[in-house]
């Protein structure tokens, strides 16, 4: 890794978490970009389209060979749209970090009725790692197809994984609040500015996607809310539960991630701004008799996509793990 | 009513609350706005201060003989500072909305404990009627001290009080969130434009003074827990609870407000922008077999505070209670 | 007007401008809203497209006879696009307010050529009335057909047309900044709240329409230069100018509005806050030597659209000019 | 350097500016933090004050012996009262980058009058080299004391200077718009969320201790008005001129810094999020005969402040210019 660089390209480059991964892989220490990909944009320079994104590459079609050179591909395109040419890459032995759900599930049939989709490659799904750093750090380092984690799932696993396993939690209730980049790109009047700022709601009640990926990883029920928030960036889960050792669970929180560099017990209550442009994830916890409640807060495209994505291909390729990747939050 | 106004004055009108009852009454098609006060503005006049409210008014103290010719008083002073002047009010015949909580406590013990403070007028507390307008319309109409509701507590009390009153929520949990105007106009780092804006917190949790006052006023044990938003007015509540008939609780929160002006059971869930700048509640719940959701949203400064005082005087005085009231959201 | 109120019929209710005219006239003391129509939401109730709008009313189409009823029509349609339907209603009797550019021109041609298209109605541009409310107050009392001036235009002409008219203002610049509602209801991107939210851009350097309407009005030549704020309402221009004689500007600018209920000159900078949600235009100056600097703020809904579209309805129908307007503005 | 790190000090790490160089040189691939001070947190760690900066190091004192055996140490401590330590350092042979305005001026008088203060070491103001990278990159090179330049100024002078220096521009204004973040860390309730959210306004109007420095700077008499955007970070400034010949100036505009890796024309105009969190100054120019405009962002902490400083850094110690500043700018 010495005089090398990782070949890394990108699938999807023009949304928001594409665009998010393109940006860290530009500045990262080891890696460099080899190929973008973006449908819409075939043809042109990445600055030309994109003025925050100063990059001199072209973008090319999702076939073009210059992917096949990669070590790695990041895949930032919609459920089951990358499903054909991931597989191609995993055949032609370029390892994938995908950011969509497709094989983020153990159960297949879980995400079948979860996306209303059949699944595009089973077989795949079956080697698929499903890419939470922090707990599945060890079959990561050798797999060829990460998962990335669901953004919403992110913020409520670190904390709740490490209760669960242990016993701890029950009757989880997830009150999860999503800066407006979670809804991706849009050109639709209700994400328009003059729809959503100065303003906040409710969405997907009882019915949102991320329920069930918790619900899988977590191997319990849970009550799971999003909302929408006037900003840009970040996600704050306000989770509920019944602790059945609050002593006990308490301690779990404050020693689980101990030596981790981007997740991290605090004392005091997080607010979104010191986790915003970072990879880290911060929680805190409260109790009141048999009630618990705790506040994480992550940076939705970066932990929750594509920092934890970025971590992921630092794991896959024996690297530190903090590698290009923000820790300090800006002002 | 046909020909004299009512006469208003208002305690501490340079606050937040304050000022937003000012421009209320100010409107108001029958009421004269004849004095208001502030400590820190004693002399000037508000349209010197306060460039958004062209009031040629000019501040007068607490003691001021100007609000004992008053028919009624607004009082934003803060908890037991307006004690003293609202008694010698209601002793020359004023009658009195008060914002803050000194009265808003059936039990007075409860209230001090909240507060940390001795109760300023004990004697005054029985006599006072909790001002929630549509529950208490009856004895509102006669109330010399009317106990205006903290606005965390309204929005979470309409859609419930009905469920509870029938018996049919238990374990309810409020996961509310407020704009930045609920704090109050604050010379605190911890409020400048820097701080809040692209973030999001938790504050209070477990330990939020709103918390009893629901508690109270419910009759039923509720995990509440604040959140800052990065927005000026409105605050949104995600009440959980479990639906002992979900069928029978959806019927109730259908009618129980069906004939009020400014309350409303909505189908689509709710957005904040929906009621800012208005008196209006609105709800909608969602039901998962037993589990229940119920999402409500009121602006925190009107139907939360100044509004819903008005909106009490108008009661009191046998007004049209829409009267000055705003019902409609700008843009 | 003491027993019967005014018929109001809305254009294209569905836009920010009409949503607005809307909420006026809906809680408006002598007005009652008759007939509003949407192309894109024709037989749906407005309450049930527009959440923040509860008025039972139902969008019928623009040809529908309840307009040709009606005392006065506002028509907030996009530019040409009302003109059959305004000629109509002229022809039967009905007063029209026009928020489009078409009739806001003395010179056709330099419409034409501004907006690159053929009038639709030159005939009735000679008898339509520019709806400056405080500059031509006299003959919108008689106009049959009011033009609405522009947003941008109403915060530059307001002060800069007395200075004008005086020979005390030369080499204008204006350097204007609009919220993000002047853009209109979009479905687009480059209007999408990620796009906007903690952003801020010149647009139509030298090329924007406002200008040469601005031209027109003052007789002058002036460079003009709009600017995309990231909030919802409100407009504010600097403008820069050679100040032939600095002192007499200054009286100019102190005097000319003296009396105005709407318009006030101010001794410290006004800020957007003090008159959002208001039809207020507040402007202050600075001079340097022979070199003079205004700041004039406005909201773009209320006294740049809606809320002078009503001022200009009050004056055309005799009532008080501030009769449903704000003056107040809101924390 | 290929071994050793540049040992790194900061004093006033607590404010804005201080705070963005503390993160940038935590994760600059060359330098090592090594003594950061605050007289409001001395004594306590980073990270217990700043949760968004999980930094170890514990403040010391200003007059620590730490600073003293740094390599170069950045000033962001407030004008004049950082003269003593800055001094001393100089003396003890550490490079110093201040960014206060103390050692900005060529003329002492004048930043004397500017300021209203006597300057606090006239004989190091002799040696102090202006810190504008491009401009100034010779001299940095061997500096000893750089002053890094004004945020205001370094939006204006990126474009200005060029067409400056080749008589191709007069009657200069520029209109300026900044983020809130400009003000610093303020506990005022005149910087508080509730005041600047959803709101805008000019201030120092033709006072602004910008103007003199741009003024130097440009040897040319320039109106500078700046305003206050309801945002975080940025600075976007329009420049109105006479060109004298505006094909030679757009030449001059587009060959000026066409290898450099942080300035760049743009064809297309400008937006602040383009640059908001990168180092980078983007501006672009449109003509109408001999008047020009000129659209410049930068983000004010970064290429304003603390990016400048950490380039300037790099420039001075021989780095590669764009080791440790970012140049994608995120979503």
């Amino acid at each position: 890794m010495k005089n090398t660089k990782i070949k890394v390209g990108i699938l999807g480059a023009n949304g928001y978490a594409g665009a998010e991964t393109l940006r860290l892989i530009a500045s990262h220490p080891f890696a460099e970009l080899c190929a973008v990909t973006s449908r819409a944009h075939e043809g042109k320079r990445v600055c030309d389209v994109f003025p925050a994104l100063p990059c001199p590459l072209t973008f090319v079609s999702a076939d073009d060979n210059a992917l096949k050179a990669c070590d790695v591909v990041f895949s930032a395109l919609p459920q089951t749209a990358g499903a054909a040419v991931i597989g191609k890459l995993i055949d032609s032995n370029v390892r994938v970090v995908d950011l969509s759900a497709d094989y983020r599930f153990d159960d297949v049939s879980v995400y079948e009725r979860t996306y209303g989709v059949t699944h595009p490659r089973p077989d795949l799904n079956a080697q698929a790692v499903y890419g939470l750093c922090e707990v599945n750090r060890d079959k990561i380092k050798t797999a060829r197809l990460v998962a990335n984690p669901g953004c919403y799932v992110t913020s409520v696993l670190l904390p709740m994984l490490p209760l669960c396993k242990a016993g701890l939690a029950d009757n989880i209730i997830a009150d999860s609040k999503s800066g407006a980049s979670g809804a991706g790109r849009k050109s639709d009047e209700a994400y328009s500015f003059c729809a959503l700022d100065e303003s906040f709601k409710a969405y997907g009640v009882f019915t949102h996607r991320h329920a069930p990926e918790m619900r899988e990883k977590l191997g319990k029920s849970i009550i799971f809310t999003p909302h929408l928030l006037p900003l840009k960036r970040g996600i704050l889960s306000t989770v509920y539960f019944d602790a059945t050792d609050a002593a006990a669970a308490e301690r779990v929180l404050q020693t689980a991630y101990a030596n981790e560099p981007f997740v991290a017990y605090s004392q005091s209550l997080p607010e979104l701004s010191s986790v915003a442009h970072t990879n880290r994830c911060v929680f805190s916890a409260r109790f009141d008799g048999s009630k618990g409640i705790i506040v994480s807060v992550i940076d939705n495209l970066l932990k929750g996509a594509a920092g934890q994505a970025v971590q992921n291909m630092n794991i896959m390729f024996g690297l530190n793990e903090t590698a290009g990747l923000p820790i300090y939050a800006p002002v």
